[in-house]
């Protein structure tokens, strides 16, 4: 099977559920439907991996320490990209190196998504001009200001515009339910969902 | 304040969201409401950390690497006591390391958790004796022939009899909005629902 890779940057004080929400459901994703499926990967459509700036541990909010599996300059192709939020967010947008990965990760891969503010991230990199995102955490002002041709959405979870933006923490997991539903279809996004005891929002 | 020491037992084949939901809850909650409390620890009262049988790199499902904060020798003493589940929950079931430690630490818990198939290392350890608990991903049978006076409850996604066990995955994220409550309320319990931007179940 031709596997989508999927790439989620993590960072200091990225929000846990922010990239483990996607993390699972994109890994835990099977064609096969079932339990049973779920204990190899014969099935899976997802090939799910960490891409950090560098390779030490990145010590998510709380002080979850994780392991990335790639920094920067080793990750491998990338089609779905995942850039997640958290307290850390801020400090980031004026760090030429990541904007530069996310902008040149971003241009190569097949969809971009984030979760909360990991909007801003893609703010800055000129990457939801003119669209319709989803923000949150109270970060409104700050997306006007990074670019004020986004038209903020605040009532949705998930917000599909090219890129891919959602709500926060628990909504990543809606985010990449819907993601997988925008690729393999309900039915497969469905049995995910119920694997992982998530009820979805319609 | 004096904090709650939390610790999640992790090891390879822990579901990610067993863990990570759990996490979350409880190292964002704050007697203070809002977003702005969640900054600082000032009013956190859950002290949450990871624990493993050794310091070594934990891979859970999919092969998210997480860096555990104390072995088992290292952890401190514990109050609040998680355990996840997973695929890799099974082949503990006859690891008496492992099964000492979750003895010696429910014991001495003011409280013992799990989600999913973590009931199994429970019942193994005798914990369950008795009580009525909730399982899921089809290890029913399982748990029945671990200890036969176990009442096993498929009805409920969180169920609070002495220790408290629930369905699976992200309902993981229930069973630690349900511990908040029973210790700081439903205010507390609700605000961190509303951070994290879950629907709870009633």
């Amino acid at each position: 099977m031709n596997r989508l890779n999927t790439a989620i940057f993590i960072s200091d004080g990225v929000e846990v559920l922010d990239f483990a929400g996607p993390f699972e459901v994109f890994s835990r994703t099977r064609l096969v439907p079932g339990v049973e499926s779920r204990r190899s990967d014969a099935s899976a459509p997802f090939n799910v991996f960490t891409v950090a700036r560098l390779a030490d541990t990145v010590r998510a909010t709380g002080g979850l320490r994780v392991l990335p599996h790639f920094d920067f300059a080793g990750a491998p192709p990338i089609d779905l990209l995942v850039i997640p939020g958290g307290f850390g967010t801020r400090q980031l947008l004026e760090d030429l190196d990541v904007r530069e990965w996310i902008q040149n990760a971003a241009n190569k891969a097949r969809l971009t998504t984030s979760v909360c503010t990991g909007a801003l991230l893609l703010a800055k990199a000129g990457l939801l001009s003119g669209e319709t995102c989803h923000d949150s955490l109270g970060a409104h002002a700050l997306l006007a200001s990074l670019d004020s041709t986004i038209f903020v959405e605040r009532h949705l979870r998930v917000v599909h515009d090219g890129i891919v933006t959602s709500a926060g923490v628990a909504a990543g997991i809606d985010m990449a339910l819907s993601v997988v539903e925008s690729i393999h279809g309900k039915a497969v996004s469905d049995e995910t969902a119920k694997y992982i005891e998530f009820p979805r929002h319609s």
